[in-house]
């Protein structure tokens, strides 16, 4: 179904390349996963609960992800580049995804937490993001939202609505395996010297 | 006319939120704005005039905006700079646009300018100006332009092209009152704990 | 060709302004270039041979290029920099091309050894060849390839990937001379003072 939701919008007459990111993952072995929810309110344990973080839980297997880890954090940048770092640096997961903390307000820290993180921003994977989002909403065009990776860990930030987390999921379904796999060094780009493209 | 014109190239089968920058606006107050147009042979006051700053104090009611300062200055960075620091510390502006400056030309220095003013950017706004831009002139891809938050200021960087400047304004009407009401702490983003995204 | 593929995605009802890349070099004279492919195993003279150089070599003439120089090196960020500074600062070419090492592999240094070497990035460039390559594969999301200048030259990173080369000098056939022209002086952005857009 995402997939052809994702092949809908493009281009007329272009035909996209097959992506079947459950057959990828099923030849690499699981995605493990960090599922990191920031948000005060929620860190507090006030209800409703943390719906978003749930969210996420339940659409891994879109991209055959396995959930290693799961906390909820408050939105202070110091918590937030912790946690990353733990993620990352102690637990190895493949993949983090946060939710929460992207926006405009003066809470909302994520972003700023997460670039000294990184060793490398991924910029398409925020540009695709927003844009697909913003089909929805225009709002997804406040979001600052950042990707990148660290070591060998994608990092990406997720907004804090369980719905776009959702819608954001489908975009980076196709990617997430098939980045997984770049950072393991299993594959690699095409390269320069290479035919087939 | 905008909210027509802007749904059209949405997804198929999405609905869209609906969006009326104008009762936003009236439900928050005014939107301060502060117009600045960088430009060289303006400041020396050769004619024509300042087209673009005028085309964009004549469009800020899209946006629910009331100008509060307007100035005319040459390409230098350092009084790009001072400029900016003058409307958002001093002032207190909601919302400062700027026009001119933004190309490839070595006189083009309002990017440069802007970025140590910031706290944090605001990259999607910037993605969605050039990517709406370049569905009328593929140059739009060459804007340096950059948009982000001072304290509880949004400044964004528009071309120096009166009509680019209208039609950006366009995209933007939907995202500023929006926006605002974020800085100001008056709404937030929809948090992970909240059930309606 | 390309015009028309590239006016066939524009917004339904706008008329984009006509874009004639051949005739804009014919009255700026030549537009020199410098193609680096960058690739340990092409470095190595391991067969097949440099493909995605080649192609890139065989569409100059979509923006109405000249080779000036063609070097192909190892996937060494010490040694990508280099390369770049003489091309700009001692061949004085006005456009650079690079393929290969902007993916996610640890192998892949070609944006992090192209960032230093830039007076400025101008981000809509990147922001366009992933957006126009993501019609055809959602992989293009992936690419960190970056666009600057330095000094009077214009760099991009294009990926790995022969056809992935072609189709984004497509896109940026219609920009290069223009970006050209604004970085040698001889045309401006269109100023706030102008009143043709």
């Amino acid at each position: 179904m995402h997939a052809e939701g994702h092949h809908a919008h493009r281009a007329r007459g272009d035909e996209p390349h097959e992506v079947q990111p459950a057959a990828v993952a099923a030849e690499m072995g699981q995605v493990t996963v960090g599922v990191v929810t920031i948000s005060d309110s929620a860190a507090r344990g006030e209800r409703p609960e943390d719906l978003s973080g749930q969210a996420i839980k339940d659409n891994l297997h879109r991209f055959g992800g396995t959930l290693r880890h799961y906390e909820v954090i408050p939105d202070e940048q110091e918590i937030i580049t912790q946690t990353l770092l733990l993620l990352v640096d102690d637990v190895h997961v493949d993949v983090v995804l946060t939710t929460g903390g992207t926006g405009l307000s003066p809470r909302d820290r994520t972003p700023q937490a997460t670039l000294p993180v990184l060793d490398y921003e991924v910029p398409g994977l925020a540009e695709a993001m927003r844009a697909e989002s913003a089909k929805k909403t225009p709002f997804a065009y406040l979001s600052r939202a950042i990707a990148g990776v660290r070591t060998e860990t994608l990092i990406v930030n997720l907004p804090g609505s369980p719905k776009a987390c959702v819608e954001i999921i489908e975009v980076l379904a196709p990617l997430i395996p098939h980045a997984v796999q770049l950072l393991r060094g299993g594959v690699s780009e095409h390269k320069p010297s290479e035919s087939t493209p």
